[in-house]
């Protein structure tokens, strides 16, 4: 409907995932009545990314050179090694300013519904970095849900040989939630792993 | 948290409406992951966009060339003009073929809170659209909110003298809705409103 070139925006502004129609033409008339400096800088940054960025050679997270600036920190723990799905959790993780091991990113988690399996995961990757016995704590940080949690049994199983101590995430209630609006399968395991209180 | 250019990157898809953090981190992993050629074509058309649009010199909508499509279409209504407030409202008419005027877009509404009054909008280009007598009918498509009401009482007065027809979009209950989630100023305007079944 719109001519030409802002039709062209809205459609590839749309293929962007959470930007429905109206959203795109949204912000293809914000785009228009912009800054043209900072457009460009939008659109350069685009292409950057694209360039620049790649995978860690070791831990598989995004990186702007061979390694990701964690793996490249010789003040790093290599003794923990925490395994995540996706770059993202490294973020997440890494703002809790609570760990201070190294990452694995797998790439996604195991879900045969998806057609993804063991093998189009780092899994083969994980192997070897455990293979000189350095690393003493793998915690397996998949998320809490389907997925996650068959892919954190099918590594626990994996590695079990190696004789690394296997950790995985606490589940339970969020802090500052609310008890009433739990599910039950949370309050359930909050429960199961109820710890005493040393007063 | 990010390394440099992801960050970036992240930050100025932040700028854009309706996008926070966590959309904007999804749509940076998203063009990570996608095809070169998607995110070039992408950065292209945000180049393009800024480069070849401007604003049509007779209605004020979006256009390519000097005038806009409808402005330069031979075949639309000379003597019929309707008055919306953004270029999305030009589209928004044209969506429901009912329309075969021309368009006269203002820019905005009358709105004191934001400072925006008479003089920032294209009132003054709209009156030199009437000078000549070809108009015979001016429709008033502004929103039919308090700054879209304004506007269209102030133009409707400032037309007065011109002796050319002038109305307004009605208002009442949306084709498909439900009498009973309507709220009451829009089931007002649609009793005052109420039109003659002719059986």
């Amino acid at each position: 409907m719109y001519e030409g070139v802002i039709q062209d925006l809205i459609d590839e502004l749309g293929k962007l995932p959470g930007i429905g129609p109206k959203s795109a033409q949204r912000i293809a008339f914000h785009i228009l009545g912009a800054d043209p400096s900072q457009v460009r800088r939008l659109a350069e940054v685009l292409l950057d990314v694209k360039e620049r960025i790649r995978f860690c050679a070791i831990c598989g997270n995004v990186a702007e050179h061979e390694q990701c600036r964690i793996c490249a920190d010789p003040r790093r723990d290599p003794t923990v090694l925490c395994v995540v799905e996706e770059p993202k959790d490294v973020v997440a993780i890494e703002k809790t300013r609570e760990f201070h091991g190294r990452y694995h990113v797998l790439g996604g988690a195991i879900s045969p519904i998806d057609g993804i399996g063991p093998d189009d995961l780092r899994i083969r990757e994980l192997l070897q970095r455990l293979a000189d016995g350095t690393v003493k704590e793998l915690i397996l940080a998949t998320d809490p849900n389907l997925e996650g949690e068959a892919t954190a049994t099918y590594l626990a199983r994996l590695v079990k040989p190696l004789g690394v101590r296997v950790t995985r995430l606490a589940s339970g209630l969020p802090v500052g939630g609310d008890l009433e609006y739990a599910d039950e399968v949370t309050l359930g395991r909050a429960l199961e792993g109820r710890r005493q209180l040393d007063v």
